[in-house]
């Protein structure tokens, strides 16, 4: 199956800007883009990254400028008038995601399969059916699960902690360190970053140069 | 399988405190608690609360006041003593627990099963060693692999959101809202909670009355 990673190439990651530097930020979000890619080969598809403008990573690119859901929405249709029956789009900031995880989704049974993630996202998803359209406005599972509906597609939700886990916030990056297990955790380690335990969840501080 | 479900009595969800009164976090809980013993016992399980204090609650009670990781401890060790094989161990705020997530874990192989909580925590286990042992303190996940691999017992991990998401803070509740499929869900909406979507994750708000 042909598999869409979009990745945003300007100042990605915003939400991580008191953590992270802007280089960090976008050398990080780098490095989770190549774990996905890693992981959607792994798992026996094949992975086209769909960026916002050129770069250079280990996989076909396809440029498109245009906001996350119009771009998606024009690849799948691409792939649909080239008779694709099924298409996946995996968000390149699942840095959790593993082979397994994603053999899951993409073995999963359903027109539409959907991952959700946390607050109302929609991590992944299988197009099973040429009428489908993204739209990653708002609580987007929500439209998804609708989307889906009202083209008379069935849907199937895959319940994944790894799926589930987008990196945006600094309090996410507790997760990569505790349960990644490629690059985007070595370059957390490396940059100084561990768990730190105090009352409620764990979080992560960073060491000093 | 004998499934554990510690709950506490006295002002339980503190981190919800500026969301939920007193009085509703109280009724929230439990009735988040009710929805994991109904989730148990479809799956084909045997609920036993573990509470701090007397409580009425629609399973078999266990009173030990101590604190949890004591009180969940002392109670492995007497499953054991009385031959139990493997027990289980399921955090009464798992809202969005449904049987067939749980099934997945008590369908587990593993010497010891771990369903990995947000934040380092732990909020499912199988015991089925002997000499395991839970220590809840801290990042728990972590804990609970080396707590394993010290006594010579396997562990599987179980790649679940809905055994992910405890319901500890007010940005959880979204989840419950958009994911749950029990009385929680209810709840928060018959008290007024609703979805809403502004840059980033969604959140909730509450109606005014």
């Amino acid at each position: 199956m042909d598999v869409l990673v979009p990745l945003a190439i300007d100042e990605p990651k915003t939400r991580l800007a008191g953590t992270l530097t802007s280089a960090e930020r976008a050398a990080f979000a780098r490095t989770a883009c190549a774990d996905v890619l890693d992981s959607i080969r792994e798992s026996g598809h094949d992975p086209t990254v769909l960026a916002t403008g050129a770069v250079e990573v280990d996989a076909p690119v396809r440029v498109d400028d245009r906001p996350l859901t119009e771009a998606v929405n024009a690849a799948l249709e691409a792939a649909f008038d080239s008779d694709a029956e099924r298409v996946g789009i995996v968000m390149a900031d699942l840095a959790l995601a593993t082979p397994a995880a994603l053999g899951r989704l993409f073995d999963a049974d359903g027109d539409v399969v959907l991952a959700p993630g946390r607050g109302g996202g929609t991590n992944a998803v299988v197009a099973g059916h040429p009428q489908f359209r993204t739209d990653y406005h708002g609580a987007s599972i929500r439209d998804h699960r609708e989307a889906a509906r009202a083209v008379g597609a069935d849907v199937t939700e895959i319940d994944s902690f790894r799926l589930a886990t987008d990196v945006d916030e600094p309090a996410d990056l507790v997760e990569v360190l505790l349960h990644g297990e490629g690059r985007a955790r070595e370059w957390l380690v490396e940059a100084g970053f561990e768990v730190t335990t105090a009352d409620g969840r764990a979080t992560v501080t960073r060491a000093q140069e």
